[in-house]
Parts: C-alpha cells; sequence; structure tokens
C-alpha cells in the first residue's frame, strides 16, 4: 500500500513505522514544520513536504494525524486525490472528511510518546469506514499491523476515548501528583513503580470496583483528614477530596 | 522467629503467607470475628483466637495489622508480652504502640486484594524502630521476605502513603471511573487493558509530567468541551474539569 502522512506527531511517528514495517511504502509525509516532516521522513524513506499542494495523488491512503483542531483546516486545503481519506481522531466524527468520496478511522487506543517503542501488534485500534467497502480497506489495512483490530461507530468511539481520558491521561496525572508528593520529601519516585505496576495489573483480571483499596473505600476518616492536612497545595487537596469522595459514593452503592 | 497476628485483613493475609514461606512461625491470629481469625490461622498452620486476652506471650514479634482506627483500643487491651510490637500501617507513628518498650513498623507498599498472589519479595518495605536494636531485628525479619527494604522514618511514610493513595488507590478510581463509562455503551472495559498497561508501564522510565498526553496537556479545549457535554454525571464531570485543570497548570509551569 502507498500511504501519504499528514502530521508528523506521536500517532503518525508510531502508526506509520508499523505501517512500514509490515510492508506498506509510506510515500510522503507532510508536516506545517519543514523539519518535522523531515525528521520523520527520513526515517521512512519519504519525500518531506510542508505545502499541501504537493501532496501525491496517487496514494491509498492519505492518514491525517494532527490535533484535533487543526484538522478541519487541513483537509479544507487538500487537493483532489484518490485513495482513502483516514483520520485517527477519538472524538472526531468520520463527516469531518466529506470533501472526500471514500473516508474513513483509524483509531489507535494507546498513549504514545515520541522516544517509548510499542509492539503496535498488541494495540486494540478501531475502525470505521463511510461505506462497508472502505471500512473493509480498512480492516485489512488494519490487520497488517495489530492483531486487535475492530468496528466501532462515532458515537461509541468518542466515549471510548473519554474513557481513555480516565484511564491513561488522568491515571498518569495521580502519578505526577504522587511524585510531586514525594519529591517535597525527596523520597524517591521509583519506590512506587511496583505499586503502579500492580494496581494496572489487577485491573486485568478484576473489576477496579473490586480491586479499590484505600482510606477512602474504607471511609477512614481519620487518615483522609491527616492527609488533607499534610497537603499544603490546595488544589491537590481539593482533587484528594472529590476523589475520596467519588470513590466513597461508588462503594456505598455496589 | 515466632510471630503472632493481630488482624486477619488483606495486609496480614500476605504478610503471614510471606513470614511462613520463609521460615518464621505464625503461632497465633487474632481477629475479633473468630471466623476470620480461623479462616486465616488455618492456612497458616496456627492457633486462631478472637479474644485478646489469649495472646501467647512468648513470641518474637507481635505483628499489629487492623484498620488504622482500631489500633489504639486493641493495643489498650494487650496483655504484657515479650518481642518486639509492630504495626503495618503508612499513617500512624510509631508512637502508638508505646506501651510496649520494644517498638516498630513494617510498612508494605503495595495494594493487596484477598484472592490475588503477590510476588512479596518485590514489594518495597518500609522499617523503623524505636531503637537502633529493634529496627536491626525488624530489618532482618524483613529481609526474609523482601529483596526491597528501608529505613524510613514516620514522618517520611505518611508522606510516602499520601502518594500512594494518589499513584494508587487514585488511580484505580480513574479505571473505575472509565469502567462506568464505557459500559453505559456496552463497550467492553477489557479494549482499556493494553492502554493502562501501557500507561502504567511508561512512568518506570518516564517523568510522569514527560509522559502525559491527551487532550488536557495540549489544551484542546474542544475536545475537552465535547468531553464534558457527554458526561451525564454532575460528580464526573467535576471530576473531569478539575484534572484537566490540574493537568494544564503542571504543563505551563514545567
Amino acid at each position: 500500500m502507498k500511504i501519504v502522512f499528514i502530521g508528523s506527531g506521536n500517532v503518525a511517528t508510531h502508526m506509520a513505522a508499523a505501517l512500514k514495517a509490515s510492508g506498506s511504502e509510506i510515500v510522503q509525509v507532510y508536516s506545517r514544520m519543514f523539519g518535522n516532516a523531515g525528521k520523520l521522513a527520513r526515517r521512512l524513506g519519504a519525500e518531506p513536504i510542508d505545502d499541501i499542494a504537493q501532496v501525491y495523488c496517487g496514494a491509498d491512503f492519505y492518514i491525517f494525524s494532527v490535533k484535533d483542531d487543526a484538522l478541519p483546516g487541513i483537509i479544507a486545503q487538500m487537493p483532489l486525490t484518490g485513495g482513502v481519506w483516514v483520520h485517527t481522531a477519538g472524538s472526531i466524527p468520520i463527516s469531518v472528511l466529506s470533501p472526500h468520496n471514500d473516508r474513513g478511522v483509524l483509531y489507535p487506543l494507546q498513549t504514545f510518546s515520541r522516544d517509548r517503542e510499542v509492539d503496535f501488534w498488541d494495540i486494540p485500534v478501531f475502525i470505521e469506514g463511510n461505506t462497508a467497502e472502505t471500512a473493509g480497506l480498512l480492516r485489512d489495512l488494519a490487520e497488517t499491523i495489530s492483531g486487535n483490530v475492530h468496528y466501532l461507530s462515532g458515537d461509541k468511539r468518542r466515549v471510548l476515548h473519554l474513557a481513555a481520558v480516565f484511564a491513561c491521561n488522568f491515571a498518569n496525572h495521580m502519578y505526577t501528583l504522587a511524585s510531586e508528593i514525594v519529591g517535597e520529601e525527596e523520597i524517591s519516585f521509583h519506590l512506587l513503580n511496583p505499586l503502579i505496576a500492580e494496581t494496572a495489573a489487577k485491573v486485568a483480571v478484576m473489576d477496579p470496583r473490586t480491586a479499590q483499596t484505600g482510606p477512602a473505600v474504607r471511609f477512614d476518616e481519620k487518615v483522609m483528614r491527616k492527609h488533607l492536612e499534610l497537603l499544603s497545595d490546595p488544589l491537590k487537596r481539593e482533587i484528594y477530596s472529590l476523589l475520596s469522595k467519588s470513590i466513597h459514593n461508588i462503594s456505598v452503592n455496589q
């Protein structure tokens, strides 16, 4: 397959590498910043471009992987091409690609950081197409890079994306706050690693409600009061109270 | 070593099993509920008791592992014994054991669920003793069950415990909320497992601030607004807004 990438961020970087490794040809990488296009294109043996009018028109897939806010603008500037136009965003409907006849979505449910390798094969990839034929083409493409491909409607995809914000972005923020708390006392954050790993591993086999431990689920008010006293930052105090309340609500309604 | 356990909850269950496996003798298990004492004692070849006055007086260690609130009450009822009195609580000072001469703390930093096996050897265990000699005895005991033993003062231990509430209890609650969100749309929570695993694995090798991804760190207001619209539960909306604000604060101050 010949593929053009519009965007050179973390999702584009990892997906393009996986596609190339599975035999697709990445013909071009577009970025507003020529340097960014060049950096990714070089690794892929692709041509870097920073002028969207120079897009190669004979590719099979055009994969748009840019910041959500930038997507409509870049689509409006796209020249006429063949192939299927695809975006990778959880919260954007397929209709954003409506200037083009054949359109779809390839949404990989994972957190990507530039310098961290991930095994794409394990990543759940959610596809959507505007026709059964497009969906079939996207399934074939997705199945070259993932063993975990699912069809999911746009309405469900945005719910999944919202859940991912909690399970990933907010969970990671809890690690950040923990890191700040121990950092003030010069205790190494890495002492928390076995706890973080086990907390995540538990919910692969247990319902997270059953896995819940700690003072809030026991409603151990004395401990919670002492913890609030230890927190000098008002925002952390607010987060502690709100999350303890939410944990307690769920445990009493179980 | 001869050990008496006061308490039969998750921490007691896992620590007692590890101690027995490494050659200690668990002589008794006390619980307010005889059935609970019996269940754990049976597995350990120990005597179950529900009357604290019947505690065996010749043990080397008395390990108090009960709900924080219950600790002072049970200590007040303890008969005179030899050995070292030890508690396992992150947030309680060693002084709660002051009726006894030789006292200390064995705090295992892990989340324990009754039916889930953990490898105790990997768990960081934090010790404290009221004298250098007691601390030495506790270090020797801890090193029979963990390859990750550290001395930590009570002041630092309670900070570490607070950080653990964020890194474990609150992170797990994020999984619970994600599970509720996908559950309403009949999407399987297990699709989120690779994402949860990778999010946790990343912070073993990256600073969590650097690992942060998602709409809040990009300050993608359009996505955040759409997410808030999707959340019908006011408490989840409040959590979404507060955590997004906190993520954004940290990213702009970096």
